[in-house]
């Protein structure tokens, strides 16, 4: 009964005694540590590797399911399948990230990285000696000395309505009162002692979704998140359709969508202050990010210009404007910005992920591609970053595929294939019966048919699989592969990968690895130069980096140089809320990083469509992609 | 037939030659030059005297009539009556700016000061190279980077405005464009080149009268003048009862009277773009003086603590606001400026006046007093400045006082009283019959009486004198004095002037008087000290210096230091329009102009009293007028 081995798992940093024996899966259940797993443990998917560290000699040796999914070098490095493998000894269990569940499906987060609090917009209580004969300053210079006097602020400037009511206000505040200061000006003037109360929203305006971040100011956290859909998709489902809308309907058309993306960002307004006991007058100030189109139709700006040739951004620094003048609900004297932009398809979300990536403070080379209907890819380190964008489509947000569907209760996220049986593993979103595949899935599901030897290299199903597993046939839509049988479903019917999904994923995922590519040859580096790829996107989370790197998502890039970061351009657009010298970093980014147009890249034709094979046409560039391949039976 | 003898007006610079004996006011009259004659040319009024210069021994005589008005001191320097002086030889006449008749009567005018034209208002033509793939930068960084090119500019911010159209503005243009610049920002851009047209407008707000000047930012031209009655008005004759209104009514009242000076102030635009062939939307800055309260109500600021001790005014420093927010007609973008204030009772004008009069760049003691139902006394040089309000009350604008009126045709502007006959000179505007008796003739009166022995100094009339004169009789109100018989008027009844009007008119005076007395007292020096005396107000220029001293309205400095500068507020309007320097001047003096309160001056009861009397208590502060009074027969 006496346990006799202690197992740590990290970086949970969770612990407990276990009798010897006790499979790795089975502690961490015990200890609520989330390990990725489809096939209910029983070594087939392979989802749930781990790394085991000492305990040496008396951890089981590995068995020939787990060989047939681990490389000699993870074997090497201590990689383990947690469900097959007995500690026999304490040791200490690493969980890296592609192996955890990410049971905190927040399809709004994105990495927090810390940063100093210290926003562009603070209070400060201030308290003034009443007027008398013999000291009959005006109430401005009163204000403004006692500021200095007891905050040390230099002469503020103060704005126009501001004057309005302030000889009311100090006097019925009876000289003591709250300064609003955002950046060198006075915004507001409050009565008494306000100070603790001081907001900002972040939001990230995606063409598809609005998210909001309500940060407590005074304190530097996050009190509510609220997502909606994006208000404008009844005018357009993609940024070209809407900017349509508006060259047919005109000023009143853009007003329109303005005013739509402007209720979308109110609604979270209210939904995040009732969360945190806040009101809409406590914020003092907004920080947007989004792509150049989502800019203008914010900003109210002709939006024709920047998505036809050549693609010229009508603005590109960061935008200051009165809150109000837009129509968001803050405190009337709230500041709206913008950030800044880089180019005609490289937005403020772009800027916002340079920014937390930490590509221009990094000495080594980072990349980081931002999956999304245009992905922009940037690459480059302190003394060069360059970007480029490229229309990936919206296949990985699950459009023009059969069974394809944003992540929500009942998609399939995880997709494993037993290479012997094909059998098929997967999770759905909730554990809830499948009702269709999400982009993690979408992902998934030609790199397990490509390991199982049931596609080729150029996205074909091998038919003479058809005598080996009923799974592959002939449907409607010409061959399809079955994920989940009708009766397993919610939907009453299969839920399959067709050969037309698969050209969808080939395009998609070429388009990006493509414009990775490019950036590669134009930087004359390659992959072995690259110390950090950072996938960020809505779904970045919880792809599995393997299998998106069999599929040539991405170049060959080392798995645990591999970061997964989630929407990080609502990270950015936080820290620049917090820290107002993360306002000028971003100005920075947005002058120095280089775009590179794809357009007029005279090598774009020949990788795109070198780029469309699993995991590409030239393997040398995927040297250890083909010895999974080739471990796995498959002549390539 | 021939002429022989040249005869030169100065400072007007007008000659000719005409037959020795010629008198100096039949000269004038032929050359169109203005000398000041009230009795017609028979030696009796004192009105025209002018300053002979060369013509040594040919000059006629001084009659007797001319020793009575001249002292020794004038006869020293060369001063004549131009009536009476017959010339023997070429000579140089200098015309002293009081004795000239001033018929450009320009109610709003005032010095013309030259400034350098740099005004913060600018327009530049800019064009671009057209965007191509390889040149796709953003429209605003085209922008920004022709124009540092092309004309040297720094980066410059973009107001929010300019940003909407920004994209379609450059293209229809065909990338030719003009970009207004207010300081560091471009506040509007115009298709093509627009450049020849920028406008500015400069406002005097008096709580009478609205005074406005178009002028030329190009060129640096005043091109149109326009006023109009303050259109408050009707909600109040003077500040305080405005500021009751507004007290009782709340911020709808202020609303209200914020309305109805803007409208005035449309008006006027209008009116000045008609008469310059201009469109307001080529107006793109307004600046605007006024005190304090005018201040307040133009910007909607709640106006009732500046009006109650202590008196603290709510703003100090200039207010820029887009003018547009004000509901002025301008360009969209313009800028309305409203100057910055010194106290309580002490305003932009006053900050106007003194950029205008140089104290703050003078190295010599100048004191400057713009009289007005407040009188403003500034006192000092680069070293110091200090200034006082006092209530002067309306009395010099017309105000009870039962004849008073403002200066329009058929008022009374200049009286002279024969101090044998006691004959009644005066001249009207626009020489029509009298209607009434404007500032400059309030200031006459008294002085007249004075001079002829039919007042004492303590401003009761010396009721013997109705034995040499019915002018001098009891009427309906007491004492009073005939200036004109109703068969003279256009009202057909006599115009007199009553001991309550000289009562009012000593509390006036007093009231000026002891504003720059105590200033002297505080700073510590007396009348020798001060080498110039500058006198402002929409009167100013019409006063007459000498009898203005006799009165006591201000301390007995040489006349020769005497000047008048008219709307010298208007003057310090336009001078900050035209130079962006003068706009930090203004500032300087904001807050180096040391504010002396008179409530809470010990000195101030005692002053006053003795300042009621002609020309004071204590004569040994006007020994020059004590003179003149001896000269004229008075026992003094």
């Amino acid at each position: 009964m006496t346990p006799q081995i202690e197992v740590v798992f990290q970086p949970h940093g969770k612990r407990a005694e276990f009798p010897p024996g006790v499979t790795v899966m089975e502690a961490a259940q015990a200890l609520g540590v989330d390990i990725s797993s489809l096939c209910g443990g029983k070594g087939k998917c392979g989802k749930c590797k781990v790394r085991v560290l000492g305990g040496d000699g008396t951890v089981s040796e590995p068995s020939d399911k787990e060989l047939k999914h681990l490389s000699e070098e993870e074997i090497r490095d201590g990689f383990r399948l947690a469900c097959t493998t007995r500690l026999g000894a304490s040791t200490v269990i690493h969980v890296p990230l592609r192996s955890r569940i990410g049971r905190q499906r927040l399809q709004t987060g994105g990495l927090e990285i810390p940063v100093k609090l210290d926003p562009l917009v603070k209070k400060y209580r201030v308290t003034m000696p009443p007027p008398h004969l013999r000291d009959s300053r005006a109430d401005e210079d009163r204000l403004l000395a006692s500021l200095t006097e007891q905050h040390g602020l230099p002469e503020l400037g103060i704005d126009f309505d501001v004057y309005r009511s302030l000889p009311n206000i100090v006097r019925e505040a009876n000289w003591d009162a709250t300064a609003v200061v955002w950046k060198d000006r006075i915004i507001a003037l409050e009565a008494g002692d306000t100070s603790d109360s001081c907001f900002g929203l972040a939001v990230d305006v995606g063409t598809t979704k609005l998210a909001g971040f309500l940060i407590d100011l005074k304190r530097g956290e996050v009190v509510a998140v609220a997502a909606r859909m994006n208000p404008q998709i009844p005018f357009g489902e993609d940024v070209m359709s809407r900017v349509s809308h508006i060259m047919n309907g005109g000023w009143d058309a853009l007003e329109k969508l303005q005013d739509a993306v402007v209720s979308g960002v109110n609604e979270i307004i209210v939904e995040c202050c009732g969360e945190a006991d806040a009101r809409p007058e406590e914020i003092y100030e907004l920080n947007f990010v989004g792509n150049t189109v989502m800019q203008l139709l914010l900003l109210g700006v002709w939006p024709r210009h920047v998505v036809s040739s050549p693609y010229t951004p009508a603005i590109r620094r960061g935008v200051d404007v009165k809150a109000a003048t837009l129509g968001l609900r803050a405190n009337p004297g709230a500041n709206a910005h913008h950030l800044p932009v880089i180019g005609g398809f490289v937005g403020a979300d772009n800027v916002a992920m340079v920014l937390a990536s930490g590509i221009l403070e990094s000495d080594e080379m980072i990349m980081a591609i931002d999956v999304g209907t245009n992905t922009e890819i940037d690459l480059g380190n302190r003394d060069l970053v360059m970007v480029d964008s490229c229309a990936s489509g919206p296949a990985f947000e699950g459009m023009h595929i059969k069974f394809g569907m944003r992540a929500t209760t009942g998609s399939i996220e995880k997709i494993g294939i037993d290479p012997e049986t094909f059998d098929v593993y997967y999770r759905t979103i909730g554990d809830a019966p499948p009702i269709g595949i999400c982009g993690s899935g979408i992902v998934d599901a030609p790199a397990e048919l490509l390991k199982s030897g049931l596609i080729m290299p150029r996205g074909n199903f091998v038919t003479e699989m058809t005598e080996r597993t009923d799974r592959l046939r002939k449907g409607p839509d010409g061959w399809e592969f079955v994920i989940a049988w009708g009766k397993e479903t919610d939907i009453g019917t299969d839920v399959v990968v067709t050969l037309r999904d698969i050209r969808e994923i080939q395009k998609a995922k070429a388009a990006i690895h493509t414009g990775a590519d490019l950036l590669m040859q134009r930087m004359e580096i390659d992959e072995a130069d690259i110390s950090k790829l950072v996938v960020a996107g809505a779904f970045g989370n919880y792809i599995d980096p393997e299998n998106a790197r069999i599929i040539g998502m991405y170049p060959e890039i080392p798995l645990e140089r591999i970061e997964f970061a989630g929407n990080l351009a609502g990270t950015g657009a936080r820290m620049t809320l917090m820290n107002r010298e993360m306002r000028e970093h971003a100005e920075m980014i947005s002058s120095r990083v280089r775009y590179h147009e794809l357009a007029a890249d005279e090598g774009f034709q020949k990788e795109y469509i070198d780029s469309l094979n699993f995991p590409h046409s030239d393997l040398s560039k995927y040297p250890e992609t083909v010895e999974l391949l080739r471990r796995y039976g498959q002549k390539i």
